[in-house]
């Protein structure tokens, strides 16, 4: 087999075998395929796509490129839970423990963030002494007797994802729905879960734009994982504004805490319940997603989630009184609040831009080796939709570098979006994508 | 300027700015863009393409990459001549003599061959002595004193078209007209010549097999060459089969010599006719190619093109004596008639498969390093439209190794089809390609 004759395959158009598919996935892998041999395959694969069986076969061979995590000694069906991200995005800090308040084992491997802010493993460091390393034994026993565990990622998972990814970041082929499922499922499929359950976010702070798009997406990754044996599900759910109202590591903490206390936004609220409630579906505890989001209402009105929470964090070696005292968290030196210019109807909030604002203030990592400021970041007053006079709040601001704050209110300021008209509502949970449709 | 954003726009479909042209070229060639970017630019270019323009400009900023010859000190209108290349081509060594006798200044650069068998250097070195590695001075001198030079390329003739060119070769992108044109039209600007004439083959031993892609190749190269001042006239020439009855470096050297003498085969004949005509229409000596042909016609009638190759040879430290005795080139030790297996007409000879044999028989370079032996090849008794009987000689195999001389009969063998219904003639010149068109 030669790579020239894959590329010249996929170039022409033809199908490719999984043959070809699993060597040139294994030798990208191994070094022995350059780089721009794949680039060009990359690219010929942007024009001509690929059908549901290579990107399968693709995405399988991703998976077994590096590690393969056995779960098996963890009892009960393990769910999964992925996020295509956004901003604001705290669900695993709330959805997990709401889960496993439930007796459903979940067993969180999670990544650091890249970008904006930091991801689950650094919000979770805002904990005092809360330990994200945790031995595999250690975190295999107690998800059996805790329900419960969430650890940064150290295995070797899909190391070709890795690379590829790593090459299509700078050839321009990010973007091919095949190529962008296949990279998202392998690592899904290498952490060994039985059922996995997609958040796909669509609108203007989301990777997938348009929710067409968003929805080919989660349609594509629904059809890898269901033809992988992964009882697999995707929601659509709004990211045209920031998700809740905190952006930044340990305000989100502290959002994802208020909401377990029952306090949380209502998108953030009903996210959750709806991604959670598909969860415990998957799991096998009930019948219907409607049954499986009662018991999980009840895990918040009962207080079971929060004691999970607590139960987490003092297993990991974190300071749980933080869970009670939410002014323990680190704070930032000054607190602001961004005033409104005029008056009128938030018609939209430009998501992203509130990310950069909150990179800007430190909250985010611009490269692997940036330590980040966990305390930063912005609590908003208003939202989409809201009607704001000259004057009112529209943000407060925390930071610890008032030059930096003026750059980023700046951004907030031109994110904001106040029109003489109150915008339409539109639904925040856009489309339950499932296998049967 | 970002090779990333490059690489976006040709995805898109977009039109690459001369600026964006020139940066990518340059930089490539500098080491600055890595393969992996450039191959994913030549996929996109693959499935987008490129228009006049930008053929143009990639043209350019390849021949500006290395070397501009400057021949401004030799006198008159330099005109060169360019091959695509196919199986038994030895014009330049008719051409060049022909042309020259007319005291038109031929200062010709050729490259050694890869493939098949050896390039116009390559067969010039069968003169014993010849020597191809004139000083840049000796070669101006002798091309404004005998009107005729030919040389080895030495100079650093377009780096970012030989750069480009070998990742193309492995990345499946060479079938691409823009850069098909562009990468054969940058050598022939960086070369320094006033006018081109280019002969554009098509059929099985051509590049290009179908007549419709050659006429294409030929108007994106003359579209190039006038683009960029040059005069520029493209032949579309038969290479269905081999040209003329030698392939074979020395058996193409003898065949040159009989044609300059009178003797050479009608399409070979016709070929150099063709060409040389208009070379002597582009240099200014004759308002029309047919008043050209006429004069090249007398070069042979009258011996002045043999006299001027005998001046050649000698001047560029050959025996000139070779000339009139071609007995006293190096010979095979063996002769073998290849017979007719059954009786009917040569309905076609695949050209190709003849030029494998002469690489089987140690006529042509597999690497770079290969040494080539310069007695092997084949005379071709029989062509295209003849009538044979069962037995009778289909061509004459000069070798030196008994044990490769056996595969090369098998190829041959199989190369010539003999049908019982005589095949309709087919034109040797197809097409003249002009601007004008």
């Amino acid at each position: 087999m030669r790579m020239y004759d894959i590329i010249e395959h996929k170039k022409l158009g033809e199908v490719l075998s999984e043959e070809e598919i699993n060597y040139f996935v294994e030798h990208y892998t191994d070094g022995k395929i350059p780089d721009y041999q794949v680039a060009a395959l990359l690219m010929a694969i942007y024009f001509q796509g690929m059908n549901d069986k290579e990107t399968l076969a693709l995405t399988m061979a991703m998976a077994k490129s590096g590690d393969m995590l056995d779960l098996s000694e963890i009892k009960g069906t393990k769910v999964d839970k992925h996020s295509t991200g956004g901003v604001g995005d705290k669900t695993t800090l709330i959805i997990a423990p709401m889960v496993a308040a439930l007796d459903i084992p979940v067993a969180k491997m999670s990544g650091r963030g890249l970008g904006h802010t930091g991801g689950t493993i650094d919000k979770l460091e805002a904990f005092d002494g809360f330990d994200t390393k945790v031995e595999e034994q250690t975190f295999i026993d107690n998800v059996n007797n805790l329900k419960i565990a969430i650890a940064g990622q150290t295995a070797n998972l899909a190391p070709a994802d890795k690379k590829l990814y790593a090459l299509r970041d700078v050839t321009a082929t990010v973007d091919n729905m095949s190529l962008i499922a296949s990279s998202i499922m392998s690592k899904k499929i290498a952490s060994g879960a039985n059922a996995i359950v997609l958040d796909v976010k669509t609108g203007s702070g989301a990777f997938m734009k348009k929710e067409k798009d968003a929805v080919k997406l989660a349609e594509e990754m629904v059809a890898i994982g269901t033809g992988l044996g992964r009882d697999t599900i995707a929601i659509i759910s709004d990211m045209d504004q920031p998700l809740g109202r905190a952006v930044g590591n340990s305000l989100e903490v502290i959002e994802a805490i208020e909401t377990l206390k029952g306090n949380g936004p209502e998108d953030l609220v009903e996210l959750c319940l709806t991604l959670g409630s598909y969860m415990v579906k998957a799991s096998g505890r009930t019948e219907t997603a409607e049954e499986g989001r009662r018991l999980l209402e009840e895990t918040i009105s009962t207080g079971t989630a929060l004691e999970k929470l607590r139960i987490l964090v003092e297993a990991q070696g974190g300071n749980k009184d933080f869970v009670d005292q939410t002014d323990l968290f680190k704070k930032a030196n000054f607190v602001e609040a961004i005033k409104a210019p005029k008056s009128g109807y938030v018609s939209h909030i430009e998501a992203d831009e509130i990310g950069v604002a909150t990179l800007i203030l430190g909250g985010g990592r611009e490269t692997k080796e940036s330590i980040i400021d966990l305390s930063v970041g912005f609590v908003l007053d208003k939202k989409r939709g809201d009607k704001v006079e000259e004057g009112d709040t529209l943000a407060y601001m925390h930071g610890n570098d008032k030059e930096k704050m003026q750059v980023a209110k700046e951004r907030v300021l031109a994110a904001y979006d106040i029109s003489d008209k109150k915008p339409e509502a539109s639904s925040f949970i856009k489309k339950i994508i499932t296998k049967d449709q």
